[in-house]
């Protein structure tokens, strides 16, 4: 994965490069790093409030990319948006026995609905509720009870709707973008007439999670179903992606579940079909959230720091006008704003190319690696003598390379560059992830395969396992005990039957495995 | 108002028509009649969570488009987003006595992290907090504790950040958008190095904020400065837009403030100017809400429900196919797809023009009813005959006007069509307004003026009145008193000194007196 070090580093502040590189590397220490690109790329940071983040605007840029992507896939696929209540009654969350199971554990819950002076002056929580309201960690239960009043008749069907909001799930031990008490999500919400339809809306969605994750993040998934001990808690089946890290541990990227009528049962959604009989209807749900910036991270960025994709970069290239002087300054500016414009006037995946004039008065080492840290796609340095030649010195961040393309050729074959750019990411990223994914067939080669102590033997050791297995809860948790790997999913596509190696029993296919967030 | 009833209504469906209007009218009840057209557009309705209301795809789209409209206004002034906790540390609320003296009265306060069963099984509120929390009721606070970290120096200023997210406010009395105990909007915190770039940003703003009402919404509003009396809690200065509904009632659609060094003071955002001298910043917020859309309802809708303004109109045609068989059915959807399709190639204030199909199987007065109360721009009927002639009927939402139109005339023309219909509707609610704002200079006529006796006596009776006051707070608070009136705003354009109808004191300028929302 690693790009040559010396071709990512400007020609123009080598002293200050090796200052503002990333430190540690990925291989020094993975999760420090980690923090450490969010940090230098000015993405997100903790809040005083435990386990919140504040998403800063270079971060929240790429989250308005994302939902533009997918919004517009939603909406393709027929879906609406609409806004729910952020709280939910408890009496809606002890509905679904398994639902409240997995959520009452960690949630936010309102107990009363002012402040007033206590006895010592200080502020104290007044005006009791009747009945607690819990900040929504998901919303089946609310928008469920909201289904049951639309829900009357099957002409009433499907419903399709989508909301984008926050959520609030108490978790102890947080990390930015990965796992946090708060953060930003959609989740879809639909009912249809029958377990069939319902059943394919789940994969729909799916495919379409997969292609924003592939064709817009340039992260390539796996598609699959999750085994029951890593089902939603009141869902029938999960389906997930699952992508694969660079320290090969997976990230669950995105869920979409088929709830059966558990839901409509415990919510009362029934409808009146073209037989006049009453019917409960059929739902689903699925979503992604801020997770995906982390697994955007986790997929592209370097040991120099952030790489985004084209696609949702939320600015294409930046121009880093040099001078001396104020002449030459007014000149370099004139030339920047004609070149910006010409950039505005070319599209690249629907979106006019955003290019950023940097006038900021710093050293040019400290602005270029301030880019390079926010992985911008492409850097342009541009002097009194590129305008003089006519030319651009253009810096690409994926691959490091910097060379100078004539102005006119730059501005026409932009598209194509940035383009060219999104392919390498992509076929970087798949080729690590085959990289590290392996047939695994005997119980030893599975232990080794997993075995942290292996990590600098990638002969033997990786992050994808595809293995048999042969359906048993107690082989999935053994393992889980023996080496926290778990099932990531069963792959959609099938597979031959074989034999599972824990047990030697039969096996109806390969599932995947791996280590996980 | 209102427009000619009858040309408001399709000659297909007469005796529905009548049905399908709106009840009670206006006239007859204006609060019932506005919660009424909200329900037959479909827009929203209430939740089981008290003040929580549930915003129905209908009048979510409106939502989306009044963000997408302001996004774009707010960036084009050089604001980016970012994304704040929606906690608040009960000890960041108390730090600014009178922000948390206007907002601890109704807060929502989270009190524990997880339901666990009690002596009875049930669930019980579980793991306490050591330090309540408050759902974020608006989020200076907060966010004033962040820029304390990112500001250091004169160099990281200004700082134009703007958050879309939801609040909550504890209200005791909701009304759908109006006042609701959750609602969206968008707050925008800025922080600078002077007083001057403050107040600057504070006007800048809320000249953005006009400008969107009135060329967007077409909601023509008065810009003024709030007295101290109405000041949001925590502000030098508080700037709104004042819009008029039709009850004569005002509506503050939006506000602006200048916060100067008190939240900068309380959460401590110091930086160092360019002589080295540490100094407190200048900070400002600004906010609009999903009130807007109540102001929407408010301005334009009447008696056949919403009317809704081309700019902001989740689709702008819908398409009427009417059919009598099969043959025919195949035909006219044929035919409407393909003009679907050519309307879509036209663009309206930046969007392509979307119109809708609506092929549902439902009585056509039914269906055509049903898009008059959802108050779509263009109606276009198109049955075998229109194809045969390729000549279609249009009718306007705004004028009921219904005529006949070529194909490629309406195709042609739609652009302007549309903006004849904003157009329309922005001088229709300025001449609303117009009508009902008179200069009153008597303590008598101002009292006639807000006597509700007087409501059918628009001669002497109305909604704005412009005049003179000597600024003392207790003429306001009796005037409040005696008859729910009160200043709604002094305007920004100033006027000419005169005497105090109230006092006999000089005055400096005619302020804006109402009732309100």
């Amino acid at each position: 994965m690693s790009t040559n070090a010396n071709a990512t580093k400007p020609a123009a502040a080598p002293a200050k490069a090796v200052k503002t590189a990333i430190t540690p590397t990925r291989a020094m220490d993975y999760p420090e790093w980690y923090q450490q690109v969010i940090k230098a790329a000015d993405l997100a940071e903790n809040s005083a409030v435990r386990g919140c983040m504040v998403i800063k605007p270079w971060g929240y840029s790429l989250w308005e990319n994302i939902q533009r992507g997918l919004d517009a896939l939603f909406k393709a696929t027929g879906h609406v948006n609409a806004y729910f209540p952020l709280f939910i009654p408890k009496s809606y969350i002890e509905k679904e026995a398994k639902h409240v199971e997995g959520f009452a554990k960690e949630c936010a819950v309102v107990t009363h609905s002012r402040l007033e002076a206590g006895p010592d002056g200080r502020l104290i929580p007044a005006g009791p509720l009747e009945e607690p309201l819990i900040v929504r960690p998901t919303s089946e239960t609310i928008i469920g009870a909201t289904y049951a009043r639309w829900v009357q008749s099957y002409r009433d069907l499907p419903i399709l709707v989508n909301q984008w909001a926050n959520v609030v799930r108490w978790e102890m031990r947080t990390r930015l973008f990965l796992r946090t008490a708060e953060f930003l999500w959609q989740e879809g919400h639909t009912v249809h007439a029958t377990a069939g339809e319902a059943l394919e809306e789940t994969l729909r969605m799916l495919d379409v999670y997969a292609d924003f994750a592939e064709n817009q993040m340039a992260m390539p998934v796996h598609k699959g179903r999750k085994t029951p001990a890593e089902r939603f808690p009141g869902a029938v089946d999960t389906f997930c992606i699952e992508a694969l890290m660079q320290d090969k541990k997976a990230l669950q990227a995105g869920t979409s579940h088929f709830l059966g009528q558990n839901f409509a049962k415990s919510c009362d959604i029934q409808f009146q079909d073209e037989a006049g009989q009453l019917q409960h209807a059929w739902t689903t749900s699925w979503g992604v959230s801020t997770r995906l910036i982390g697994g955007m991270i986790m997929t592209h960025a370097d040991d120099d720091g952030l790489v985004v994709p084209p696609r949702i970069a939320p600015r294409h290239v930046v121009l880093l006008p040099i001078y001396r002087d104020e002449t030459s300054r007014a000149q370099v500016l004139a030339y920047c704003e004609t070149l910006r414009k010409e950039i505005a006037a070319q599209t690249y995946f629907g979106r006019s190319i955003e290019a950023h004039i940097d006038d900021r008065d710093l050293r040019g080492g400290e602005k270029t690696w301030g880019w390079v840290k926010k992985g911008i796609p492409l850097r342009v340095e541009i002097g009194p003598r590129d305008i003089v030649a006519d030319t651009l010195s253009v810096a690409r961040r994926d691959t490091g390379e910097k060379r100078p393309i004539p102005r006119a050729e730059f501005v026409a074959t932009l598209p194509a560059l940035l383009q060219a750019i999104q392919d390498n990411l992509l076929s970087r990223s798949k080729k690590f992830r085959d990289d590290n994914t392996r047939i695994v067939d005997t119980k030893e080669d599975f232990y080794a395969y997993f075995t942290p102590a292996n990590r600098d033997k990638p002969e033997i050791h990786g992050g994808f396992a595809m293995a048999h297995w042969n359906g048993d809860a107690a082989v999935e948790e053994r393992i889980k005990k023996d080496l926290n790997v778990t099932i990531r999913c069963v792959p959609l596509e099938g597979g031959e039957p074989g034999v599972c190696p824990f047990t030697g029993q039969p096996s109806k296919q390969r599932v995947i495995f791996a280590k996980s967030y």
